[in-house]
């Protein structure tokens, strides 16, 4: 080790806010020091010290075994500081309101199972004699087919979409809002606790990129001149005067450079989803031609191109993350915390449409522009657009969530959080043992804890765990009408996060510096937004991803008995397959009789009608009622959403009660005062009563601060918020 | 005067708040005084007095002759007060806001005349040659008639029927973000300028009523011991524990008197308004059964259904504030500002529900409930439901629109805000005259001000002057897709509104207590609720009301050459005439050739068609492309109104950067301070200087309460905020 190892010791020491630590930062960057972090409180595993809160940490909240214990979120933001300690407690809190949802998505699930013997459509689809003969699903080298043959499709898309998820889907709206609104009430808890209710966003100093960048402009501007001023003083810098600030015109090429970048990415995601649409396009016509791969021609390109989707994602996470910095860095934004805003969005940009893209194809746009029997949408020369399966694309929407959501968690957790860190660890022992010249001898033995805490991974933020929760969170919001079992899945590896997080902040990181910080952010807002999108997103679903609606019009609108008999025959078209366009007939045809009509899922008009072929009217009326149900179900959940904000207070009634008695209690003690300045002093005093009145009415303003000791004797006192 | 009248002087006494305050009020509910107030500062009009606020106020402020000027907002804050300051700082944003609203407005009805002569679907109902026979308007009495007879309906509707109104209207829901986000804006700059910031909710006394409710329920609770205890310490009574307050329990008589009282005040509205359409029926018919009058019904019953509205809206009006008041009353809220949120938000229902309810009525249920000829839909045995006019309901929406709104603010800025105050001092004047014994003659040359001020009016508060001017708001923004001219009459009405206000508030009433409030409360949320229920109405007004989507569909889905030509027949539905129900046929048709068919405007299956008179695929198709637009409309809108809301920060940036300064001042003043205690202190202090370090990194908190000197200083200086 070249450079010396600056050990910061102080608690509160707020990375870089103050001189000090931004002068130990530049000399970082300077490489004259190698790193500086707080030490930690000892060996996480010694047995038997119990003042070392390291230890109490690992064992009472850092391991596995204690995965059903709460959380000792004072303990934590003790040694870890606020920030930290408010990203454990969010996560506490979102664990623990995933259970009554995962608990009520089961249900759903389990309602689906039930009823699945008593589903008139798929009990029609299912029945061998009053077959449906299907026209070809692809040209020339495919049959037609027996609708019966979907049999297994159609029960399986039975257990996702029945009139249970709609109600779910409502309640997982609502949820979302509750959520949100208890986590307010909850920051507002620890803020009264931790004593952070009157921090208010501190002047932070200029990043130094960007100070270079003013200095560079000043350079250019006022030529040699600037340059003798710059030296004399330099230090004064920091007052800025008009001239010395990145105006709109000098950050225009980094906006610039930001934008198209942005939407060469979302560019590139669209492309590669459309590749894969390609290649499943592509593989499918070329299996079908085989014989012996014909039969499971589906089940192959759906599950390969699921998982070239779910490889892309991972991939792409990565560099998206990089390239998202990268972009951030070309902005100069002015201090840190626009850096962090303007990273976090560019970074949950590009991840989001990353992670859904091929989702939302598989929702909304799958299977609509196939074109009918006869008229083809043909891509790339005569392959036809990919169809969902006979059961509908719910079934399918169901597969890719459940495999990109349970595969990128349990890669993401397994290889980028425990694989990589340990690589690393091993990476860095190797690296000091082929370099042993410098470490001493007499230290090994009993190392120094700055030697221990130097050998483990420097922290690096907060925001790629918050970035794959919120991610979660989206998956389990935005799609649950789809998968009503995604609540579970994001239980289950909470459950794990948790502790995974906690053992690396314990036992693999350097201990960060404590941040004070009165809430989570520009995260809060990502989350309320993804909260709005998801209600029509879920609206969109239902109506139409889903056969929900489809079945209560024929129901109520069409059946003659007001049951579901007839339904599948409903939804099917008439094709003459005499108007098959030539060289697209089947090659050979296995059926018996001469097949002369065949059917397709479609609303359209039958071969002998006036206008065959065209959109039928039950088409539109299906689509009315579609999206009638769009309008409905948004405005009814938006205004449910407002209902229950509205319903929970922000501030828990004892905290308020709390802060006014405080307040009370303060405006007395300076009543009290007063009125003994006013005793002192004497009869020329008697002027000052409208003063002191003034600062009696204006006292309770000042309270937030003065309050601060109450609230921070009962948070380092016995008063352990668990969460 | 029996009782003697105290004179509060002191400019800053807030109301109530204060233990004086309190007594005075209870004094006062006792009769022992009849009245309380701080004085005026003078005749109003006395000339050449230059130090008399309230006769700077007249000449500059409370005339018609200045309605060009800004408001001296500084000086009316000073004079009566930040809550009032606030009042006529909103008033003064509104009326600036609705300037630019109002050119838009008056541009587009401008774009509507110009194009009214290129306007195809309105030609073709015009021309005479191509006539088209439509079917009889009511049963037996009426002929059939030419639709070219109601070509000027046709031309007029098309004022306000075109596509400018669908930009006007997305620009209108933007402009109510715009404005509420601007608002913000401005209350921030007062609040500063005034020292508002550190203001908080003040723990405000309970209401004496609810006090001597508590009492009620402790005397049966707990017998006489309790009366003894009550005896004793009557005034530690505000130190309330758990036993005396008023739980769920006991709320819940009064929680149900008033649900109910609502309920039924809703639905004696909405009857009012079926009561008014049944007068239109049967006037219409009795009025069509007589030749003489048969040519003009349609102007006649709906002028005179529009006039009675109004004077039921009017007198309900009244009425419902009254009963609001009663019955927050019977809810005993236990604060004086919970009191006022609760009387704001039913009065508010409750007005809102009787001024729109016959707009809605016209707006989306008119003429959708008339059945077709051969099976109309009858009322009261005979009746047939109304329908409307053939150039669609726009046009009547337009019409009950805008008497509703002129009349309700001609006659309440005429008859409640000028005529019954000057029925009231006429009458105070009468009395006084009447019993002139107890009057000084000494006094009635040169009065006091207190006797002068006494016979002016007490001040009731602001929530009638917001009132007014929220449901004007709405007005504006829930169908000004129907009313481009909305904005412009509101801004008329707001000229003089402004001033008649204000001449009221310095000449006819007692001068009010100075309130301290930070913002507007309640009254932003429910201009915000407002502002977000326009959109969706706005909407349905473009997608259901006006023929917007019919023509657009027709155009580009039916249209043979992609024009309107064709339009009018293509609305059009056949009818056999031979299928008249029999007695329903016209008497004596005064058509020369014999009628086969004849039409009526809806997309129904012509009489040829397998199923005849079921709606038709057009029916559909246009009911899906209108959904559709109601879809795309809404989320369009709301997306851009989050992101207006999102680019203007909510702090304006000279403020922010103001606060910043002074910050960082406070922080250096501390900093020095405390180096100052060091270096008195010695060496023993060494170890404090930790908890220094801790009270410089919470030195900012204690800002806002610092801060107020500076502030203030500003304010009462030469910094004229001007609105």
């Amino acid at each position: 080790m070249a450079a010396a190892v600056a050990v910061a010791e102080s608690l509160q020491c707020s990375g870089g806010d103050e001189d000090g630590g931004a002068r130990i930062n530049s000399l970082i960057a300077n490489n004259t020091y190698e790193a500086a972090y707080p030490l930690h409180d000892g060996e996480y595993d010694s047995p038997g010290d119990d003042t070392n809160d390291r230890q109490l940490l690992y064992r009472e909240w850092a391991r596995y075994g204690v995965f059903y214990k709460f959380q000792p979120i004072d303990l934590i933001r003790k040694y870890f500081g606020e920030k930290i300690g408010l990203y454990f407690a969010w996560l506490g809190l979102y664990t623990s309101f995933l259970i009554p949802s995962s608990v009520i998505g089961v249900i759903v699930f389990l309602y689906g199972c039930a009823t699945i013997e008593e589903d008139i459509p798929s009990k029609e689809m299912c029945d061998q004699q009053n077959a449906f003969t299907m026209c070809p699903l692809c040209d020339k080298s495919c049959d037609y087919w027996n609708l019966s043959s979907a049999c297994g499709t159609a029960k399986a898309s039975h257990l996702f979409d029945n009139p249970a998820t709609v109600f779910f889907s409502i309640f997982m709206a609502l949820w979302a809002t509750m959520f949100l609104e208890n986590w307010k009430r909850l920051q507002m808890r620890l803020g009264y606790f931790w004593d952070l209710t009157g921090i208010e966003e501190e002047e932070e100093h200029s990043r130094p990129e960007y100070e270079t960048k003013v200095r560079e402009k000043m350079l250019k501007a006022s030529g040699k001149s600037v340059v003798q001023k710059l030296g004399t003083n330099m230090t004064e810098n920091e007052e800025e005067d008009d001239e010395d600030k990145l105006t709109w015109k000098d950050r225009f090429p980094g906006y610039l450079v930001n934008f198209a970048s942005i939407l060469f990415m979302i560019a590139l995601t669209f492309s590669i989803v459309f590749g894969v649409i390609v290649y499943r396009i592509t593989t499918a016509a070329a299996l079908s031609l085989n014989k012996s791969t014909r039969s499971n021609v589906r089940v192959t390109v759906t599950a390969t191109a699921v998982i070239i989707n779910l490889v892309v994602i991972l991939v792409l996470d990565e560099i998206y993350g990089a390239v998202a910095e990268w972009l951030t860095k070309i902005e100069v934004p002015k201090t840190e915390q626009t850096f962090e805003e303007r990273l976090i969005l560019k970074a949950f940009l590009l991840k989001f449409v990353n992670a859904y893209s091929p989702i939302f194809y598989v929702a909304f746009f799958k299977g609509r522009f196939v074109g009918r029997p006869g008229s083809y949408v043909y891509v790339f020369d005569g392959y036809r657009m990919e169809e969902c399966a006979p059961g509908g694309c719910l079934m399918e929407l169901c597969i890719q969530l459940s495999i990109i959501m349970l595969g990128k968690q349990l890669i993401q957790n397994n290889i980028f959080e425990i694989g990589v860190p340990k690589l690393k660890k091993l990476f860095r022992k190797l690296k000091d043992e082929t370099e042993p010249g410098e470490t001493d001898s007499t230290h090994s033995k009993h190392p120094e804890q700055w030697d221990l805490d130097y050998s483990l991974e420097p922290y690096t933020g907060l925001t790629p765990e918050y970035m794959e929760m919120i991610i979660q969170f989206g998956f389990v919001t935005l799609f649950v009408a789809s998968f009503p079992l995604a609540p579970v899945f994001a239980l289950l590896n909470n459950v794990i996060e948790v502790r995974l997080d906690a053992k690396k902040f314990v036992t693999e990181l350097r201990r960060p510096d404590a941040v004070r910080t009165k809430d989570i952010g520009i995260w809060f807002d990502i989350l309320s937004g993804i909260g709005k999108f998801s209600v029509i997103s879920n609206a969109f679903v239902i109506a139409i991803t889903s056969d929900f609606i489809p079945r209560l019009v024929y129901q109520y609108g069409y059946s003659h008995n007001g049951t579901l008999h007839g339904f599948v025959n409903h939804t099917l078209s008439f094709f003459n397959v005499s108007q098959l366009k030539e060289g697209t007939q089947p090659e050979n045809s296995q059926f018996d009789q001469e097949v002369q009509f065949c059917r397709f899922k479609d609303y359209r008009e039958p071969p002998w009608a006036p206008n065959p072929y065209e959109f039928s009217k039950q088409y539109w009326a299906i689509l009315s009622a579609r999206l009638a149900f769009v309008i409905i179900f948004q405005n009814l959940v938006m205004f449910l959403s407002v209902l229950v904000d509205w319903m929970i207070p922000d501030i828990p009634t004892d905290i308020s009660d709390q802060i006014k008695k405080e307040k009370g209690l303060l405006v007395d003690f300076f009543l009290k005062e007063e009125h003994e300045k006013l005793k002192l002093t004497d009869e020329p005093a008697q002027r000052s009563l409208g003063g002191g009145q003034r600062s009696t009415s204006r006292a309770p303003s000042s309270a937030p601060s003065g309050r601060s000791q109450p609230g921070s004797i009962a948070s380092s006192g016995s008063q352990h918020t668990n969460v």
